[in-house]
């Protein structure tokens, strides 16, 4: 059996295994405060073009949209997010325990359009018996493998720039997300057009580690606070930081991302030509394919996967995810699977 | 430049790392599903004598701390800690965050026993004016390096048993409690008389982890969705699991403990050979030395410490911490310059 | 011009201030330990025809939403509510302020039915991934006007008790419901097919005031708790049992309600006779009827009213609302302004 | 038996229930948006010398306390109050439950003054590892009946002020402060040197309400929403502002204040007379004699009071109050069988 189920099924990139065993014994303060989150720092905010960027580094996804979210909302404040995005339909509830509301809006392909927005603040007018929405979370690419164009994001943040409302970017899969053939997003540009985001380590060989980034630092002040008492702050820090030090020092997250994208091309290329259609328009490495229940079931004896949604009596749309540690191998024995079944 | 400021400063013990890579492109199931898991839970379930203890793998003390005690509390419940506890002195209101209230209670060693219960009891008897008592917490060992007998723990418990209070023991440094000279517990015997407690990995040789055990089973029902909404719950929980595969697989945890405390006790007979003596009465790897000034002034162009206390002009208690990986030469090294100042 | 925007447009009905004048100087216990209360609760025990029903009186619907939600829900578990619920719509994120996600559901008039309830289970099967539903949260009349009949509470209610859910009613305008023409349903009936409930009173009559009802005591054990630490508990408690003690006396709570009901029904036979249509079938005191914009034009410059949506380009659909104390002469003079607009 | 337990066992002044009547059938917008709520702000605004104070008007103690810190922390801020602070010590955790640590410092007389908070300061010095106190507490009339002299507030705000922190007064008893025989105070004054302050009614002749000001209206932005949130808001908030127009259209609420301390001073005599002692030097409403037991046995034949604290084996303190309601003959009475005692 092989595994397409997500993209955290292996351990990390040789090379941070490698730094941790290089840099296992020597002595570090704790915290956040050693000297490689320093170094990983400096690097990112190269690549950011933003000298200024307040930036964190935490064990994963969940633990940093709660972080950032009830960090930045007062009481009354809300966050608006697509029906499909993380924290509306897969962290359990954790901003609503963390006392906020999410207000959801369908959307045809897990993206955020300027109309989408205002189309909330219509519905939230009615002040003070509603709450007063004042972020916008978007991941990039959704999860369901789509990605902002450039323009697409520059609209949406001007629209927020314009109405009093921070954006906040997703980025577990981000590497993804700019590596797609059809991206045309730098860091840099994410952070000219989002107020905060994060830079998902966990999903593209990382151990583990999400990069919070405040593109403007006056959002930052007191965030270290918030990482302590939210039980995110590593007392080996150096964990965290060695992560990113070793993905960004080259290319290496780059690369990795784009390796998994490429092999998912790969399948839905072999999707298409065998005339089957797919759940949504995904370039990146989650995959959405719409199969004949019959195909699935064959492909199931050797490969691992969701089934996604139920389309019709004889149609599935099942999710296929590659990652950095997919094995090339495995993906061509799937296409010839595909082709044969 | 040596520090002794924590049991934090470096990494993992190398056999953690080995099996790391060794393991590092097997794939496992995500969110702590993994097999490592389940082979750690049975060890530490024969190890604990409690086959239906219930097991959870988390990164940090603070984290373990906020989610076992919001898991168990409702509304208008409350726990109860020494002043000197970590949840109210150093997690930066994480429990208050989850909506509850620590009521302190003053203690000369960082203990609490039945009377000091009973106290709180009585101050919170105006109901429902007040909170309602409900969990009772303790370290072993203590903030300030001191340690539980199996008596006094039997008798907290018996205590809280018959006061409907449950007992839950933060054991980040646990290994170093159950190893001090002076210890009459076991695993075994926590989980006879806690209700739930934690096995500190982090300052004991893991790169990260703590190990959550409910020992009646009754009581960790839905936990993991605490975990999941609290951002506890890793992609790759493998990471953590096998942390304590290999800690607790022959008795790594423990040996690493006493080498820990033994070091601790060299630099506390030396100490005392030198006529000083100790704001706590510490028998595991946290000193509390009370020395001149003028002699840590030396002391610190070598050596890395807390000041923990001003005593009085002219001395000042400071923290000394030794850990599994601390350098026994360096703890000669030390004595010798305590010796000469 | 005249109000037909709400029903909490004047004070209180002449009664209560009646025996709030003259129990004004009788000395009595604070926080609810006032003998009205006593009096109070023993009546409504009685109407309920439940002895050990757990009574606790607060000052309005939100407050009393967020105190009963809150008390009965773990940190991991949510409430499920029509889009139109109260809690979903008009709370200002109440419940989510108190750390739990409020599920809502799509419905065509404002009720819940078993099969919605089971879509949402459905929906919310990943666990731990999501929130674990455990109050399904209906209010009778609903927020459009709607009742239930005693089979369907009788359903839904079963419903609930085979899926290990609490069923809780909003009674805000309880007794529009419970005197609707075509309700079968009683207080006792009320109390059998729920778990919690609310009486209103503010919106029927009295000054302020709601009256919860946990018809399971043991589910009420410690809420005065809840209410003290929400900020519910009235330093004069009295204030608010009196109102209930006014109220369920003798059946004036009934025939306040009857009565706008009736002012209602005589504004819809108009409405009717004209040959207009509603959004809504209500058989209470809020009515939606769907009007030509200029009609409701005209009838704006006499009173006061919500345009509650839009329908097209020529209606509208209005919201009017009657109650105790409503000037059957306005209404009168309301229906020939229609007639003749 | 009469009550000398508190200042809330009796209604309203009859003024107020005769407002409630002559304005009972008027119709008013609910929520708050009253014209009683419109001249009772008028009339406060030029009492408080400050056009620009934003004023809402609530319900109760506890519920203000909460909703003015909750609304004003972020979540890793933190409010000081004395150990006898009422959110300390009687609101069951109510700041607590929305997230934030109150640190408490003991004092002598329940007040607090620059160098308590200096040494809170010290104490919370580590960040991020404690929460970060921002909001001071006190209050005025205090728990324990002392009050403020205007050079103890003024040098208390200007600490404050310096210090990057607010300054909150509760004046549940606000009244009683400012008429109290050693006060220099004027509700000018505490305008000037506070953040946010609340005028309390329900001990002082009000059925129910407190008013909040916020001296700086910048604070007070949004906060109707918090309110609403908490359900604080009443729909037929007519009643409340009802209570502030009524106690301030001319000096009412001074006057009941005033006549509540110059019986409780009468008492005072007596208790002098005889030569006891008082726990607290209060001058206003609050008295806390110390008298032997065997005195007190008698005299609780007759009158209701609290055992606030024991002394020692023959001797404890007991808390007597005193309002607008209470009856003097009761008070000559109480005296004459204290003499005889």
């Amino acid at each position: 059996m092989y595994n397409f189920k997500n993209d955290y099924s292996e351990g990390a990139h040789p090379r941070i295994l490698d730094k941790l065993i290089e840099t296992n014994l020597v002595q570090q303060s704790g915290y956040g405060e050693d000297e490689y989150a320093q170094q990983a720092k400096a690097i990112l905010k190269e690549r950011l073009n933003n000298p200024d960027a307040g930036i964190y580094f935490v064990s994963g996804g969940t633990q940093t949209n709660l972080l950032v979210i009830s960090f930045l909302l007062r009481v009354h404040e809300a966050v608006i997010s697509a029906k499909t995005g993380h924290i509306a339909a897969n962290e359990t509830g954790a901003i609503e325990a963390t006392g906020h509301k999410v207000i959801t809006t369908e959307t045809a392909d897990g993206k955020l359009r300027p109309e989408d927005i205002a189309n909330v603040l219509e519905a939230y007018a009615l002040a003070p018996h509603v709450v007063k929405p004042r972020i916008v979370y978007i991941s990039n690419s959704t999860e369901i493998g789509t990605i902002y164009t450039r323009d697409e994001l520059k609209a949406l943040f001007q629209f927020c720039q314009s109405h009093h409302l921070l954006l906040y970017l997703d980025g577990a899969r981000l590497g993804h997300a700019l590596t797609a053939e059809n991206s045309d997003l730098t860091l840099a540009a994410i952070s000219e057009y989002t107020d905060v985001f994060y830079i998902g380590g966990t999903k593209n060989g990382a151990l583990l580690g999400e990069a919070i980034i405040f593109n403007k630092p006056e959002l930052a002040i007191d965030f270290d606070y918030a990482i302590k008492q939210k039980g995110a702050m590593l007392a080996k820090g150096r964990i965290l930081s060695i992560q990113f030090l070793e993905l960004f020092k080259d290319d290496l997250y780059f690369d990795l991302a784009q390796q998994a994208n490429a092999l998912a091309m790969r399948i839905a290329s072999a999707v298409r030509e065998k005339g089957y259609t797919f759940l949504t328009e995904s370039t990146t490495n989650q995959l959405f394919p719409i199969l004949p229940k019959k195909v699935i079931e064959r492909l199931s004896q050797h490969y691992q996967f969701y089934n996604w949604k139920n389309i019709d009596d004889e149609h599935t749309a099942i999710r296929l995810i590659t990652s950095w540690a997919t094995d090339e191998e495995k993906v061509e024995a799937f296409i010839r699977d595909l082709q044969e079944a």
